[in-house]
């Protein structure tokens, strides 16, 4: 912990101006951490939309233009552009720019950064925000989309001390609370908690859309559908590439549900009462207790400046 | 749809003092539909509690003494009981005593009440309240807690049309909106709707807590996991009756799952992205547009009085 204000960022880039990329250029707006934000999305209109918005500053027309004498650059596009992303900035990026990204695999994106970022990987300071909104694009951005969110940091072994904590106190600055962990413990993590999640919501709407009956069981679904299946409504552009880039993980954790679910459908068939209550009591027991952010981020380090 | 109002009820048996009894007595005392409410739990400390908090007026020893007179009785303990208490009740309910449940499962009450309830089946109209809280127990009880939920009446073929309006009424009374179909179409929509997603919740966290890395899971889990997991916390002698209640609609259920889970799992596989964005977007597609209560309830044969 410092009790010095960390650096103020001089030029901002935003490659990618959706709710993600808009809320962090929003946040260090407010905060007054941030000269100029400069923004870049593939689609002239959502630049323009973002820049009418006051979300970024200057719209960028290419790649290069939007990275050109930035001193940080937070890569917000979906998962699947990283990679050609850095292909087309890396030449053009300042001697001593600090990348950071908001994908939510780290693996994959830190072989891009690998691959793709040259000895600019020394300041790629890969991030993973768990936090988001039932609406995606620019026009939901929210400066206050981070507090008290966490925001996981897969630090690389070659990242220079500069490097990540320009990137720490981004986040922390955004009221985010930052954990780091390596790349594979995160996406180990993922693949449970998120991953497999949404994988199961998405078969479980399919099964029942393959059904004559949709129609009325919609009708008569309540409140326990409505919470289970609210991730079942996600963006498929995201999805199709956290579930390439995460395989892996994900397969692996498919096999831990299907274990439990055939054990499950065994007792179930078998009439097995005391075996199904166990089973449901067991669950309880781990999740009647959890609450979302139970531990308190510390952010005594920004609120003493 | 009648102006007439329907007859108020001299004496109400509540058999079963939890959530959902005594918030079906709370509204009904509420709405002075009701002259007096006699409560009867197994657990004495149980009933003892309603009649502290106001919930009935009278505390019965036994079965016997709680339907004595009562015109209408709520059976509202679990699933698993109502068999034992129809045979236990049946010698002692008035001629003309209506009697309506609150059970998550339909086929097997009405088997239930066609062996043990003898003649007074033509006034038992079977009903399931699709509302509930996180937390059970008389303490939590509400009179607000069936306003704008549904109600599904499975009537019978022999029951009376006066033990059909007063159900109606009773839960009409309390808030809801009354929907009735058959036993059979009950057990299929809430097997689809509200059994097999509590089947995968409490799988998941099974399959989780089978890790060595669970702590970590959980101390990272987002938005997305709480809301998934919510009804993996519910009561596990509850779901233990409803998975024996309702076996046949559950398999069936969920072997329209495995067949989705297996097509997706075989695209993740393949890293066929095509396939598995599809996937995604049917899933959005159906799930996006859908609200919880889209129909407004009618509630015009009441407010007309």
């Amino acid at each position: 912990m410092s009790t010095r204000a960390p650096a103020r960022i001089r030029r901002l880039a935003i490659i990618g101006c959706g709710l993600m990329g808009g809320s962090a250029a929003l946040a260090l707006k407010r905060a007054e951490h941030v000269g100029e934000v400069v923004g870049y999305s593939r689609n002239p209109a959502t630049r323009e939309l973002a820049l009418s918005l006051g979300v970024i500053d200057q719209a960028a027309p290419d790649l290069e233009q939007a990275v050109q004498g930035a001193d940080v650059v937070i890569l917000a596009t979906p998962v699947g552009a990283l990679a050609s992303t850095m292909v087309a900035i890396a030449p053009h990026l300042a001697a001593d720019a600090v990348i950071t990204d908001v994908g939510s695999t780290k693996s994959d994106v830190v072989r891009h950064a690998q691959a793709h970022l040259g000895m600019h990987v020394m300041r790629f300071v890969p991030a993973h925000p768990i936090a988001g909104k039932e609406h995606a694009g620019v026009e939901h951005a929210d400066a206050d989309l981070y507090e008290n969110r966490k925001v996981i940091l897969t630090t690389l072994p070659q990242n220079t001390l500069g490097a990540i904590a320009t990137v720490e106190a981004l986040w922390r600055i955004c009221g985010a609370d930052v954990v780091t962990m390596s790349p594979q413990d995160h996406d180990t993590v993922f693949a449970a908690v998120s991953h497999l999640p949404h994988l199961l919501a998405f078969s479980y709407i399919n099964g029942l859309a393959n059904q004559a009956q949709i129609d009325q069981f919609l009708a008569l679904a309540g409140p326990g559908f409505r919470d289970f299946t609210r991730i079942a409504g996600a963006n498929p552009d995201m999805w199709r590439d956290v579930f390439g880039s995460n395989r892996n993980a994900i397969q692996s954790q498919l096999q831990h549900f299907k274990q439990a679910l055939q054990r499950f459908e065994t007792a179930l068939d078998a009439g097995d009462s005391a075996t199904l209550e166990a089973f449901v009591q067991r669950s309880r027991d781990l999740r009647a207790p959890w609450t979302l952010n139970a531990i308190i981020p510390s952010r005594d380090d920004l609120t003493q400046q």
